[in-house]
């Protein structure tokens, strides 16, 4: 059996705003934090995953130098991208009160009410794309791809991936079954900064895929916990309570 | 904001089985190590809440009692009913090895096959029910109904709410706009003997009911962690990792 452990990165050094491929960092004394809790975990992990960006890369490369352990950086494994509205300060953006618009041509000029956007963006993710950003769809492919690829090169290892909000909530609809149309996994289920979602995997068995005539496995995914605060990962497992 | 963790009770003291409405009990050692780390917790909590049967209630009344914070024991907080199957260890259920049947008929005789209903069960709990036993949408329903009725009496309190893990995966599906039918929430997501559940609600606004003129209120529903160890109740909301 092979564990998964997705940490989500630590609380960047930045104004609110939507971070996803932006390449912020978490400050160096919240990752000298995290790095210690994972230090005091290092046994659990046997090596290490990272999306590219700074805020995940930074804590995995230093993990992986003061412990040997192998590291891999998977590209497909970053945030979504955002287009336009990637990494712009929310108080930047200018607030139009829609309330007060005048005409009907002004409630359709979205280019002067850019948080209208943001709204439709944030009530469904999935028909409704912010400028030049990466489709929903495109974005859940390409995690569960990666995904995919992972449980194959890592079956029976012990995993430690550093990535983003966004990537474990699509981990967890493809793992559960879950519609990642779905808005409220974004809106209502919080994947904290610095925590840890476990979960493990069994190669059940090797299948033959028809059409590649290449040998494929299967695997029973089991989701342990969601979003436990990383101080914790000493703790989980240990005892029965 | 008003916090509710749901806490589901220990490992039961008994062989393994569908344990549903069958009363059987956690050990008082258990119930000890668990009673010792809600104590150390016991800020986090004003009310106390329990299904009704003994392995949540024994616990919750041993912690009301050393507390004194008010308890209500809610039946519909209760877990499924498993009917004919209910508390029977499987050891005690007669497998028959269907491949070595010689007729169609042996196939198709349910009461000589009574793995085949588990298995039909466990494949498809939505849609096939043991026999005698409480049907998944009457299940869903009386936890749904429960639910709301729990965020509208404590709104804005921190509630400790001790029950079981099929109704903590019902109150999942319902917060989270989960399809409560796929039976990869019941297979796939595991929700830990002593594990903690934590959800909270901001009260949104007092809504007029036409139908009934009573006022009913809207809540806004996060949840922040999913079956972390109860262990990990201090250290959680403590500190940024």
């Amino acid at each position: 059996m092979g564990n998964i452990y997705l940490l989500r990165h630590g609380k960047v050094n930045g104004p609110a705003a939507l971070y996803g491929q932006t390449d912020i960092s978490v400050s160096t004394t919240l990752n000298n934090d995290m790095l210690c809790l994972l230090m005091k975990n290092q046994d659990k992990f046997s090596h290490l995953v990272t999306s590219p960006l700074k805020r995940c890369a930074e804590l995995a490369q230093r993990f992986t130098k003061e412990t040997n352990k192998p590291l891999e950086i998977v590209t497909n494994l970053q945030e979504m991208n955002f287009g336009d509205y990637d990494g712009l300060a929310f108080d930047d953006i200018p607030y139009t009160d829609l309330s007060s618009s005048n005409s009907v041509s002004d409630k359709t000029d979205e280019q002067n009410q850019p948080w209208r956007h943001l709204e439709r963006f944030w009530q469904n993710p999935a028909e409704y794309s912010l400028p030049n950003a990466e489709k929903l769809n495109d974005f859940y492919l390409r995690v569960e791809v990666a995904w995919l690829k992972l449980l194959t090169d890592y079956a029976n290892e012990n995993v430690l991936l550093v990535t983003h909000g966004g990537v474990i909530r699509m981990i967890l609809a493809h793992v559960l079954g879950l519609d990642w149309k779905n808005e409220k996994i974004f809106n209502q289920l919080q994947v904290g900064n610095a925590s840890v979602t476990h979960i493990t995997s069994t190669s059940l068995a090797h299948l033959n895929d028809a059409n590649s005539n290449e040998e494929r496995a299967s695997y029973n995914v089991q989701v342990k916990n969601i979003a436990m605060p990383l101080s914790c990962l000493l703790l989980a497992g240990q005892s029965t309570v």
